[in-house]
C-alpha cells in the first residue's frame, strides 16, 4: 500500500526536519518538503511573497534559520497531516458546531472548501477562499504548517448520516479527576493547527473560520504551544509545564505495530475510515502551585523518573531517558524503585495490556486564576485506531490509583473520528459524504 | 560613555542575531551574546543543561537551529533589555499591585530578588529564586529571554516616594478610541518578558511570579507573538493581523538622535530615571471582520502603503518598503497619492514636530467573542524618552483624522517608567530605592 504521496511542490529539497524522539523518522514517515513551491503561484499576496521567498533563498547563503518557514508537509496523502509529525511550535484546537440549516449538502460543501483551502496554506499559496487572502502570513513560508479536521459524534445525527457514525464515538466514560465544561467539550467539527511560526497558524485558523461562515461558528477553541524548533541543541522529548520530560513511552513509526495501533485497518467499520485514527483531546489543568511545592525527590517518585534527564528510578546514575523501564527492580533497602502508584507504571503498556496511543500535545497558558495561579497545563492529544484499546483503559488505571492525578483536573473532553487524508484533487471526508 | 556591558560568559561567541528593519544592530546594540555560559552553573536542572548544551554543539557540526536556543542577551547593562532588540516571537505582560503591607522596603527586596532572578535567567543559568526551580526551562537555551521592570503611577503613593514620581507618569489623556478597561490598565510594577521559545518565556513568568508571592500580586497578564525567527527567508519588518507591514518608520539605533528620543538624559528630571525610558501600552483590538471587507485598494488606501511590500502609494511600481513616503506626491489624477487621511501621513514625523517613539508591539489572540469575531489585535509597545513628545501627539492626531482608528479600539492602556539597567551586582531601581 502506498500510504504517502509526494506533495506537488516542483522543488522538493531536503527536509529540515529533525529527528524528535517523540516521533522519529521512519519509513512510514509522511514527507516532509524542504521548500514552499513558487512555482505554480501568482498574484498579489502569496505567490508574489514565494517569488521572493525563493529570490532572497538563492541570494543568500541558505542558512537552517530560513528552513524553519520553508518546512512543508504534504496536505494529500494515505493519513491526514498533523498525526505522526513532530507536534509544531504553536497549535490551535478548534471545534466548530453547524448552524441551523446547514446539513450534509451544506457540511461536504464546507469541507471541500476546507480540504481546498488547507491544501493552499500548507503549501505556502494564497489560499483559493471566497474572500480575498487577509495577507498575515504573506513573507513567510508555511513554516510546517498542517490541519487536520474531525467529526465528533454529534456530527451525524445533524447530517443525517446517523447510520454512517462510528461506534468508536461513543462518550467516554466519566472519571473521578473529570471536572468537565461542557462548553469547551465535544464539537460537530474538530479543526487542528498546528505550525512552527505564530501569524501563519492565525492566518490558517483565520482562513478556515472565514471559509466556514454560514455553514458552521466556532464552539470553542484552545492554543498552545511547545518548543521552537532550535531551542534545544539537539531534539529532545518535550518537557511540561510542570517541568517533566513528556513522551518518552510514545509509540515510534518505526515500531512494528504502529500503523496497527494509530490507524484505522483498511476493512475495519466503518468503512469509511479506512486509514483514519480517533482523536481523544484532554484539556488538563495543572495545579503548578501544588505541585511546585513538592520536594524534587518526591515529584519523581510520583512520576517514577529522574527530573533533569527522564532516566527510570529503575536505572543507576548512568541510565538514560531511553533506558527500559524496570518495574519489578527494587532498592538497596527492598523498596520498588517505581513506585506502586507511579506515573510511568501505571501507565506502561505492559500493565495496559499493550494498550498505546500516539500522545501529540501542546501546553497551554490562558492567564491566572482568581486564586493567582496560572490557569496552565496540557492540551492532551492521542490518537488511536480504537479509543477503547488506547485511550479509555490508560486512563481507568490512572483514576484508580495514579500519583500524580491528584495533581490534575480535567476541564474539557472531546472525541472525533478523523478520516483518512485526502487524495489530490478529492477531499477529506469524501468517502463519508459520497460512499 | 561605556553604554553596554558585556555578559559575564566566559564564551562570548559570534551573534545570531539578525539585522531586523525594526530594530537594526548598530553601534549602540545592546551586546548579544551567542552562547549560554555552561562554567559556573551546577546542581540539577539548568546547570547539567547547560553543560548538555555545550556538548552537544561541540559534538555536532553547529546549526543556525541551534542558535535560537542559544542566543543570550545581556541582563546588566546601561539601559534594560527588551527595549532596543528586536521583538521575540513571544511575549508576556504582566502588571503587578503591591500588597497590603507591602511598602518601600519590601518593593526594593523584590526588586532586587527579580532583578537576580532575571539575570540568572537570561544567562541560561538555574533562577537563584526563594523557592526550587520549576524545571520548564530544562533542555533550551536562554532562546533571547529578556525580562524588563517598569513602575507605574500608583506605585509611588504606595511606597512613599511621592517625590520622587517622574512628572512624565501624569496620566495620558482620553482618547475617542478609547474603550479602557480600568481592571487591564495601570498597575504599580510591570514586568515585560519576551523571548523565541514559549515554554521559556513561561518559565520566566513563573519565576518572577513565584519570586513576587507576598510583597505583589498579578494585576493583569496580556500575552503575545511575533513571527519565529527563520520563518522569513531573510528577517523583515513585521506584519500586523491586518496583514499590514509595521513598523517601517521606526527610528533605527544608527539615527543620530536615537538615544535622545528613546531614552532619558543623565541630568533629566528625576536622577533616578536617567537613562531609563517611559513605556506606553495599549491593547489595541482590531476589528477583523469589518476591515476584511475593506477591498484591497481601499485597505491601501487607508494605510498609504501598498499591502504586497510596503511600499508608500507615492512610489511607483518599483518602490520598495523603504522608499521615503513623498506626503505631497499626487497621482496622475491629481489626487494625493497618500491620502489626507492615511495613517503613515498623520503619523509621519514631519507632520508631528518630529516626534518619534521606538515600537516594540506583539500580536496578540485571546480566543473568539461572542459574535464570531476573533478577540485579536496587537500588544502595543512604544518607548521614549517623554510620552508628552511621543506617544501622545501622535495619538491626538491619530484621535482627529486617522482612516485606520474606525478598525481599532483601545482596551486597555499603561504607561510605565522604566530605569536604566542594572550594574552588576546592583538591580533595577536601585537609585530611586537607595538615591
Amino acid at each position: 500500500m502506498k500510504r504517502h504521496r509526494t506533495a506537488e511542490s516542483a522543488e522538493p529539497t531536503e527536509s529540515a526536519e529533525p529527528t524528535a524522539p517523540t516521533a522519529p523518522a521512519g519509513p512510514s514517515r509522511r514527507r516532509v518538503l524542504g521548500a514552499a513551491g513558487a512555482a505554480g503561484t501568482a498574484g498579489l499576496a502569496l505567490g508574489a511573497a514565494g517569488g521572493a521567498l525563493a529570490t532572497s533563498a538563492a541570494a543568500e547563503p541558505p542558512t537552517a534559520l530560513a528552513t524553519v518557514g520553508r518546512r512543508r508537509i504534504a496536505f494529500h496523502g494515505t493519513h491526514q497531516p498533523g498525526i505522526t509529525e513532530a507536534a509544531q511550535a504553536h497549535g490551535h484546537l478548534l471545534a466548530f458546531d453547524l448552524v441551523a440549516g446547514a446539513g450534509r449538502k451544506e457540511a461536504a460543501a464546507l469541507l471541500r472548501r476546507w480540504s481546498r483551502v488547507a491544501g493552499a496554506l500548507m503549501a505556502g499559496e494564497v489560499p483559493p477562499g471566497r474572500l480575498p487572502d487577509t495577507g498575515i502570513a504573506l513573507d513567510a513560508g508555511p513554516s510546517a504548517l498542517t490541519v487536520t479536521f474531525g467529526f465528533g459524534r454529534t456530527f451525524f445525527d445533524r447530517t443525517g448520516l446517523a447510520a454512517h457514525r462510528p461506534a468508536a464515538l461513543e462518550p467516554l466514560p466519566p472519571f473521578s479527576a473529570d471536572a468537565l465544561d461542557p462548553k469547551r467539550s465535544d464539537g460537530d467539527l474538530w479543526v487542528q493547527i498546528g505550525a512552527d511560526d505564530a501569524p501563519v497558524a492565525f492566518h490558517a485558523l483565520r482562513a478556515l473560520q472565514r471559509e466556514a461562515a454560514g455553514t458552521a461558528r466556532v464552539r470553542w477553541q484552545m492554543s498552545g504551544f511547545n518548543r521552537s524548533p532550535g531551542a534545544t541543541a539537539a531534539p529532545r522529548t518535550a518537557r511540561n509545564l510542570m517541568g517533566q520530560i513528556d513522551g518518552t513511552n510514545n509509540p515510534r513509526e518505526t515500531d512494528e505495530d504502529f500503523g496497527r495501533r494509530v490507524f484505522v485497518p483498511a476493512g475495519g467499520e466503518p468503512g469509511w475510515m479506512a486509514d483514519g485514527s480517533y482523536a481523544v483531546l484532554r484539556r488538563i489543568r495543572m495545579l503548578l502551585d501544588d505541585w511546585e511545592r513538592v520536594p524534587l525527590a518526591d515529584q519523581e517518585k510520583v512520576i517514577g523518573r529522574r527530573k533533569s534527564d527522564g532516566a527510570p528510578l529503575s536505572a543507576g546514575p548512568d541510565g538514560t531517558e531511553t533506558t527500559p523501564v524496570d518495574l519489578a527492580g527494587r532498592t538497596a533497602d527492598g523498596e520498588l524503585a517505581v513506585a506502586a502508584d507511579a506515573h510511568v507504571r501505571v501507565t506502561a503498556p505492559e500493565t495496559n495490556g499493550g494498550a498505546a496511543m500516539l500522545r501529540r500535545s501542546f501546553s497551554y497558558h490562558d492567564g491566572f486564576r482568581d486564586d493567582g495561579a496560572p490557569d496552565a497545563g496540557l492540551l492532551f492529544v492521542a490518537w488511536q485506531a480504537d479509543p477503547l484499546r488506547g485511550f479509555v483503559p490508560v486512563q481507568r488505571k490512572l483514576d484508580r490509583g495514579d500519583a500524580l492525578s491528584r495533581f490534575l483536573r480535567h476541564e474539557a473532553s472531546a472525541l472525533f473520528a478523523v478520516p483518512g487524508g485526502a487524495e489530490k484533487g478529492g477531499y477529506v471526508g469524501q468517502r463519508l459524504f459520497e460512499g
